[in-house]
């Protein structure tokens, strides 16, 4: 069954941004996790692999359309379709009382919070670390900072589909929240009051990372328990980089924290 | 002083993927580094800040000649420049012996090596973490694997410019080479033999990690001491997110391997 050129205009016009998930691993993902409802499956007709296999098999299951369409065709969606897209319902984003509901079901409560990340790379990046180490939920603003987009799920392969993700219209508000709730606050700076690896953080936990130039927002700062920076380990620091990508920054928090916690 | 339309054609076609490097940060820390020849530097007409300010300083004590230009022309040369760009000389890669010889140097030399890192975002972010550990050197293939470019330059904040990148025409023979110099080879993957915060990583070290894709190439597999992986903490695994991305991974390791050296 093939597009017409009316049908793709309107898929590609009309639900390229939130609606559309891109790329082999985010399909996959998406079609495992079964949270969202997927309305249409396109896949080049070149397409082939284990993984696009894999793909079309779950979606027969799931008695879902397959379009194969030409390759040229579904490079009008995305330049990284990389041969399929999924025209799928809106990610869900959970309310906040139910995000810390849902966490403190955990033994150890972890939450991450964004305050003001932009760039799509890092949110589908941090996203990706957290579920990889488990934490419960994650946190962003619903104004000045990206939300959950076609790149952030490319860049997550799919992992948006494994996490509660809540989108609150305040941050300060929402710490105030978790406070109420018995949540250490830690923010995450350059220069930090403690380092990581030194610092206790075995107690239900909320984490803040900050935006990618100016970091964590002061108001924000001042509602922190304490704060903490990822130690550098080396002399070798005149005049070169002094502060991390958030995402790999988040790698590394994230890691540790779940590590302490482990062991 | 202004562009012409042909001069600012000449550049944007020209030398506008190995010869410029974009963005405020990255623009700052090549000049700070001094490494390269900045033939020209290109600032918005509407670009103020105080990174601005200091880079239009720091060019005008090099005697580098400034292009203010209107905006627009500037986002010719590339969308993500920030009002900024600089027309530099190509990075200058390093040969294999001297990476080795160089790195030797160090109390506990610590080299990465990327086999077919493919995506600039990845290769950016890696070299950012590497420089920030204050790990020695970085090996890259010639072929099929990225080089240094632009975004990588960017996604790298300037990181690019302060640490000896070696790029081998053989990925194996180069291993062959460290491993006659005394480095131990360790290489990363998701199911490995050890894992990564049990392992004794204090002797001159090469890490090697692999393609986003595939991981290591079973020959470089073969050459390895040993195999490492992240450990995932969390029993959520089931149908969730399995690995990692690349660069969050080099983060975790390389902290990992400079925190066990320093502690």
């Amino acid at each position: 069954m093939y597009f017409n050129k009316k049908s793709l205009k309107k898929l590609s016009l009309k639900k390229l941004s939130e609606c559309i998930v891109c790329g082999r691993l985010p399909v996959l993902e998406l079609l495992k996790a079964g949270k969202r409802t997927v309305n249409k499956l396109i896949v080049s007709k070149t397409a082939t692999g284990s993984t696009i296999s894999e793909i079309i098999c779950l979606a027969k299951q799931k008695g879902i359309t397959i379009y194969r369409v030409p390759l040229k065709k579904i490079k009008k969606i995305s330049d990284f379709s990389q041969g399929i897209a999924a025209d799928v319902s809106p990610i869900e984003y959970i309310g906040l009382f139910d995000l810390i509901k849902k966490s403190k079901k955990s033994i150890n409560p972890f939450i991450v919070l964004l305050d003001s990340v932009k760039d799509p790379h890092n949110l589908g990046a941090i996203i990706r670390n957290c579920v990889f180490f488990g934490v419960d939920g994650i946190i962003i603003p619903k104004r000045r900072a990206v939300n959950v987009n076609m790149t952030v799920s490319k860049v997550s392969a799919g992992a948006v589909d494994h996490i509660s993700i809540s989108r609150v219209s305040n941050i300060n508000l929402s710490i105030d929240l978790l406070i109420e709730n018995g949540f250490l606050i830690v923010g995450t700076t350059e220069k930090g009051e403690l380092l990581l690896e030194k610092t206790n953080l075995t107690f239900p936990l909320a984490i803040i990372m900050g935006n990618e130039g100016f970091g964590l927002h002061n108001l924000t700062k001042k509602k922190c328990d304490f704060l903490i920076s990822i130690p550098q380990y080396t002399n070798n620091t005149i005049n070169q980089v002094s502060s991390l990508n958030v995402s790999s920054a988040s790698a590394i928090i994230v890691y540790e924290v779940t590590k302490k916690r482990k062991i």
